[in-house]
């Protein structure tokens, strides 16, 4: 244990990431300094929002530099620990980024049991993705009863949580996704009331229309462009619009043009709202909490695929951006 | 008092109304039913919600047919009563339309007492644009103080209220206009800290940005297009943007293509809501005695322009939705 290998930011991707723009290193591993821990990466997470931070462009959070190791969400086994609540063997919740080793603040890190679910959980259902469904579906998208919910990005990993949820508060929810495989996961095991596949689909507004006879009070968009274009035109009278990821563009080298929504917002009297989970970060445990009983109950089921290797981040990240995986995609970096 | 002067709907219009678009039409005098009331239009409103209407297509409400009197909010003198609430000689705000005589059920007027303001006002200030501005600021906006506040459309009969309420209650209120005359109105008067006018302004982001050091918190919207987009580029973290109107977007003959600005609502965490006023009926007492409240402290001004004569109405119309009017624009179609 003297090498930590690391995935760095070696270019500025153009449109989709190629391998290229990322670069295996070798550092040495951290020192932990007066309330810090060190750890080593079990599960690292790859998610849509880690292509923002290699733009360098600053929105909410800094960018990521050239040279530095890409940032993400991780789980961890404790290998030494200088803050109290820590020992070795412990296994946490953190935000190491796309390396063997991590040091970390141990307030920065959560701990996890992992006799209560599966490790990863933590990265996936029971983490960031599955609190983001949670109180974007719920506090932002407000589902009542008998309301139609529109998902894109259905059998992703915030998408595939985010319809279950609307599920259980008893609404009609369609799912769009990108493959007939991802179409009957979604309808079979997720139990969504329908679902279409938007690239055999020649007419997004024509299939919408025909699965939302009764238009659309809720929509939780994770995708944007022509899909949202499409739910727009279908949506009710104070229709509420969770926007949580607008994946179609991040990719764009220059800004996409787009029929005007705000007139339809206008007339329809409906809300838009943008939504980061850490403005819920009060109410996290509530979160988890409820999602453990659901999953416990048999309502809320997750599906996970694993990529093998730090190595393999950079391919795991590139195939979940272009609609690789279904559910929850994690990288195995080590074994717990 | 036999002939009725009315001013109908003769062809739907294309791009911005023409006159040909109207005819002056003399029908027999109505007959008020049971409780209902016979009144005489003292004043006519236009408001650039009545371009919808004639568009034939269904909104929030429905369309004004080919023949039929154009809708509109009028303040009438009451003629003959059949309903227990009025008698002749009372004045009463209602929609009685573009037409010299009107008959409402009496529940669908509302007396007004001369004495207490201007007759006029009832369409302006303390009737349907006043509460437009008011509860569209408060209750969507939700300005607090040192926001920065922008009001486009700001010189109009509902921007130029909105603006000066986001002053009572301690914003930084920056206008957007079409001539320097309202421009000069929107800072001298109004007490706007700012203003501009967008058509001699060449660079709508750039003006913005010198007046809005801070970015822009609670955009109030009236006018849509690429005056908005230019806003939506310096909005701060949790912006509230209220949708009040898309005038520019109303004579379109094809939707406008447009920069996408969802990302910018996700990154932003923003809010954007369309409203109507409709929303807020069961508080219209509230805000009409707020509103005549500042309007007895000097802290809110108005400004009326008549237009004399219902045959001018469809030119006082077509002025309005060009820019021509500055404050509300009226039709004095008889004497009080």
């Amino acid at each position: 244990m003297t090498v930590n290998r690391q995935i760095t930011l070696a270019a500025r991707p153009a449109g989709l990431p190629k391998p290229p723009d990322f670069a295996l290193v070798e550092a040495p591993v951290p020192q932990p300094g007066d309330g810090e821990v060190l750890s080593r990466v079990v599960y690292l997470s790859v998610d849509p929002y880690m292509r923002g931070r290699m733009s360098g462009v600053r929105s909410y959070a800094d960018p990521v530099n050239l040279g530095e190791v890409i940032v993400g969400g991780t789980v961890s086994k404790v290998i030494e620990s200088r803050h109290p609540r820590f020992v070795p063997g412990d296994y946490a919740v953190g935000m190491l980024g796309w390396q063997e080793y991590g040091v970390a603040p141990g307030d920065q890190l959560r701990k996890i049991d992992p006799k209560l679910a599966p490790l990863s959980t933590a990265l996936g259902v029971l983490g960031m993705p599955g609190l983001t469904a949670y109180f974007g579906l719920l506090e932002v998208g407000k589902p009542q009863p008998g309301d139609t919910v529109i998902v894109s990005g259905a059998a992703g990993a915030v998408g595939s949580i985010a319809g279950q949820i609307a599920k259980v508060k008893g609404c009609r929810v369609v799912g769009i996704a990108g493959t007939d495989t991802k179409v009957e996961w979604l309808t079979r095991e997720l139990r969504f009331d329908a679902a279409f596949n938007y690239k055999t689909s020649g007419d997004y507004h024509g299939t919408l229309s025909e699965l939302c006879p009764r238009g659309v009070d809720v929509y939780f968009d994770n995708v944007g462009g022509a899909i949202t274009d499409a739910v727009f035109r279908l949506i009710n009278p104070r229709a509420r619009i969770a926007i949580c990821g607008q994946i179609s563009q991040y990719n764009l080298e220059r800004p996409e043009m787009g029929p005007r929504l705000l007139t339809q917002i206008l007339v329809r009297t409906a809300r838009v709202e943008g939504f980061l989970v850490f403005q819920f970060a009060s109410r996290y445990k509530e979160g988890i909490e409820q999602m453990a009983r659901w999953l416990g109950e048999g309502k809320l089921h997750y599906r996970e695929e694993f990529a093998e290797g730090l190595e393999n981040a950079p391919a795991a990240f590139i195939g979940m951006l272009s609609g690789a995986n279904m559910g929850k995609q994690l990288v195995k970096v080590s074994e717990p």
